[in-house]
């Protein structure tokens, strides 16, 4: 089997390595997957150059989740051939996984180009919409990265609720992006975002969904209405969210952040369930779904790394470890 | 009469004059305050220069809380010479005020230069400390602008609950100050700040209190525990708030703000009862007060907002409308 590992945390294009290992052998309860697609996520990239919330222990191999089909199995409970999700954080750009058998989450046969993406985007994508304030059909909300993976889902899963989204991003070239996704409100981030805003929706905004921070975060936090919610679930300025006092103390908003992960430490099974149940079904049957880019094989990673980083991708990049 | 006004916002040093009028006669209901104590808050200062949540019309009466004795009345629910604190908002630095009787809060006699700040400090210092965290005694909090008469307020609040309080000021020269208020825990502000609180304490803080806002929120930030929460009343350094994404999205704290305004929209009767009676009779008692810097009469104000709005004083500035 061939494995993408890193031994020091730095940059991704620098620090990664394709490595031969040996296959595991199986112990009772545990399955072997084949991996299919793996997706290359911002938090991978951050994950690898140290600066994510947590650091695994080194060596580590790279990627938080992925897609494969079960090829040999130790014990009940999936048979050989069944499409799996592998476990979240399990190392997936790989040619292989072996993992308990109760970790594998059974799919539907459809994309695996899409499916392989389910576990991380959409789920956040979903809590976002749900976990922080209440909506309902006709509220405003704005958003950042509005091209980025988790944006798309947004733009997609919001319309399918009826709330109105405003589409924030950096660069006009991404204006048709997110339109040709459903997007029906996008602006260029500038100075007078909060002015431009205004003029386009006449609204105040219920929630605010951030993944830029530094000023960006302040000029979305400008365009709430009182009480209003401003959650951030990413950094991509790599600079501090900087908000006004006019918006925290005179219009009384609350600042939130979100990660997947201590969601998934509090989340019932039920609550996950509810979740990703609403989700797959929704992925297989196309009606949610993120642009793809480009595929590469696990013997380009460095390649995929540098191209992923690049602010000019449309979309999605997948590693396919056994062949595109 | 003599009333403080100013037709335009800016430098209050500029703005600010003292102009004669017509004392007002009384309608049915109304009662006629000499006002012997008002205190220069800096949100005073704030709003006089036209930055504050809300400008009034202009021309504008200045000053926002006070105390005075009553002197001439017009229907029942108060006795000429009863000590009343008057409406919040009324333009207080004015030598009478005519106000509806059921809005002044009689008071029991005491030390005026301390009574005449009830209104806005303590209360903010008291809402601070309950209506976001609820804090055990041994809990750790941390708090900026230590050496504010808020900031004293809360030392000596959380000291009467058994909350410990990291105080954090902004030069050597505030320690002793603050120490002399009751403060165990005296920190410099400075890039080390979390490093040199887990060094004094040992402890993650369950409550951050900011009023200086910039990079202090986010040092402040940085020292709370899983799901903290900071809560900002002020904007000295006139920067916004710089929160990192590590503290927002990996330690997943809440940021909110306070404005004592928005409270009194929201808190019932009741509520306020419960708060202020309680902040009275510690007051009038002597259990809690403030430090007083210097008292000026109406003919100075001048002198007075610039005094006030320099560094270097050391405890509140009053206006004495009627002499000192």
């Amino acid at each position: 089997m061939k494995k993408v590992v890193y031994e020091e945390f730095g940059d991704p294009v620098t620090v990664l390595q394709v490595v031969e290992a040996e296959s595991q052998t199986l112990e009772a309860g545990q399955a072997r997957v084949e991996v299919l697609r793996a997706p290359i996520n911002p938090s991978d990239l951050i994950q690898i150059a140290g600066n994510y919330g947590v650091r695994p222990p080194l060596p580590a191999v790279a990627g938080n989740e992925g897609i494969g089909r079960v090829t040999e199995v130790n014990g009940a409970g999936v048979e050989v051939g069944q499409l799996v999700l592998v476990p979240a954080g399990a190392g997936t750009w790989v040619t292989e996984i072996v993992a308990g058998i109760h970790q594998l989450v059974p799919m539907p046969e459809g994309d695996v180009d899409q499916l392989c993406m389910m576990m991380v985007n959409p789920a956040t994508a979903q809590l976002l919409l749900t976990e922080y304030v209440e909506l309902k059909p006709g509220d405003w909300i704005i958003q950042s990265a509005a091209n980025s993976a988790v944006g798309g889902y947004i733009v997609q899963l919001a319309k399918a609720r009826g709330v109105n989204v405003v589409n924030v991003v950096r660069r006009d070239s991404a204006v048709e992006d997110v339109k040709a996704l459903g997007g029906d409100v996008v602006l260029v981030d500038g100075p007078d975002l909060a002015a431009e805003v205004k003029k386009a929706t006449g609204a105040k905004m219920k929630l605010a969904i951030d993944a830029v921070a530094g000023a960006t975060a302040g000029r979305l936090a400008d365009t709430l209405e009182r009480g209003g919610t401003l959650v951030n679930y990413g950094g991509m300025s790599n600079e501090p969210s900087a908000l006004g006092a006019a918006a925290l103390i005179f219009n009384d908003i609350v600042v939130r952040g979100f990660w997947l992960v201590l969601w998934f430490e509090k989340a019932s099974r039920d609550e996950r369930m509810a979740v990703y149940g609403a989700l797959t079904a929704a992925v297989a049957k196309g009606e949610l779904h993120a642009p793809i880019d480009k595929v590469f094989t696990l013997d380009e990673v460095t390649e995929a790394a540098r191209y992923s980083w690049a602010g000019s991708r449309k979309g999605k990049v997948l590693m396919a470890p056994n062949g595109i």
